[in-house]
Parts: C-alpha cells; sequence; structure tokens
C-alpha cells in the first residue's frame, strides 16, 4: 500500500503543483481547470481517466461545463500518498497541452 | 429557447423519471448511478457527454470511482426545461444498458 507523505515530500507540494491547494479538515488536494467549453473539458476528463484506471488510483471530480474541479486523496492510506502527486502532475500536464493550443 | 416545464409536465416526472428528485431550493433535478467500477462509470460518463455534446445541454456532474451523481437543469431558462427531461432519459438508458449486464 503507498505510505502517507512526509513532511518534505509535503513542501514540495508548494512549488512543484503549486496550483494545488489542501483540502480544509482533510488530507487531500484540490484543483480547478477551466477550459474553452465542454467538448475540451471532457476531453481532458479522457486522457486523466485512462491514466487513473492505469495507475488505479482515481480522481473524485465535478464538471460543469468548461469547468473540471478535481479532489486526490488515498482513501486506503486515509491521506496524500505518492499516488495523489502522481496523479496531480499527470492531469497537470494534460491540461497545460491543452490550454496551449 | 428552451421553455420551462409546465405543471403537468412536472407531474409526468414522478412517473417517468421516479428515480430523479428535485434539488433542493432550485429548479433542477437530480440522481446517483453506482456502477460497478470506474471503467464502468466513465464508460456511461462518455456516453453521455457525447449525447450532451450533441443536445448541446450539458449536466452538472460529480463522480467518485464507481458512483456518478448528476444534477439537470437549463442555465439559460433559469429551470427545468424539457431538455433536462430528454438528457435524463438518455442517462437512463445508457445506465440501465451497463447495469442490465
Amino acid at each position: 500500500m503507498a505510505s502517507l507523505l512526509s513532511s518534505d515530500e509535503r513542501l514540495a507540494l508548494a512549488t512543484d503543483l503549486a496550483q494545488w491547494s489542501m483540502v480544509a479538515n482533510r488530507d487531500a488536494i484540490t484543483r480547478s481547470y477551466q477550459f474553452k467549453d465542454f467538448k475540451e473539458a471532457f476531453a481532458f476528463m479522457t486522457q486523466c481517466a485512462l491514466m487513473a484506471e492505469q495507475m488505479n488510483h482515481h480522481p473524485e471530480w465535478f464538471n460543469v461545463w468548461n469547468r473540471v474541479e478535481v479532489t486526490l486523496s488515498t482513501h486506503d492510506a486515509g491521506g496524500l500518498t505518492k499516488l495523489d502527486l502522481d496523479l496531480a502532475r499527470s492531469m497537470d500536464r494534460y491540461a497545460n497541452a491543452l490550454l496551449a493550443k
């Protein structure tokens, strides 16, 4: 099972994943993405879904029109693990590629 | 623009779309679906996304693992219209096909 992030790993969050923030009262991170339209938002979700399934680590996410709000935490471990950081980085990479078009 | 549902059309909701319920303090309907796993939940979401894009009418939805929570309302009209009923029926049809497997 993945182990909870160390203090050092948590510090890295602030630089490496600066657009993510901690969820109140929960060991989880959250970020909101905004795309051009629904088609682009769902293209992003599809890329993330394939990666999540491959990692066997899945997001909690909400979508309305061009907006996708993501929360990441590792349920089995009861908080943030390396899996969350890896998935967050992949999601940022997919979003940046779409937003740069 | 689609017009708000009449009283008669609202009555039909209770029979035709019995698994949907009204959202508190908002002219919107909501339903939660539960699938076998994430892969099945996202297969459902993909079918719905293609239909939503075709209708140019999109859901508000939340997904975690095998669960999908959907809220439907027509923003432009400020409440429920026929578009919401049509999308709800399509979503139920996709879900039923997956759940019957």
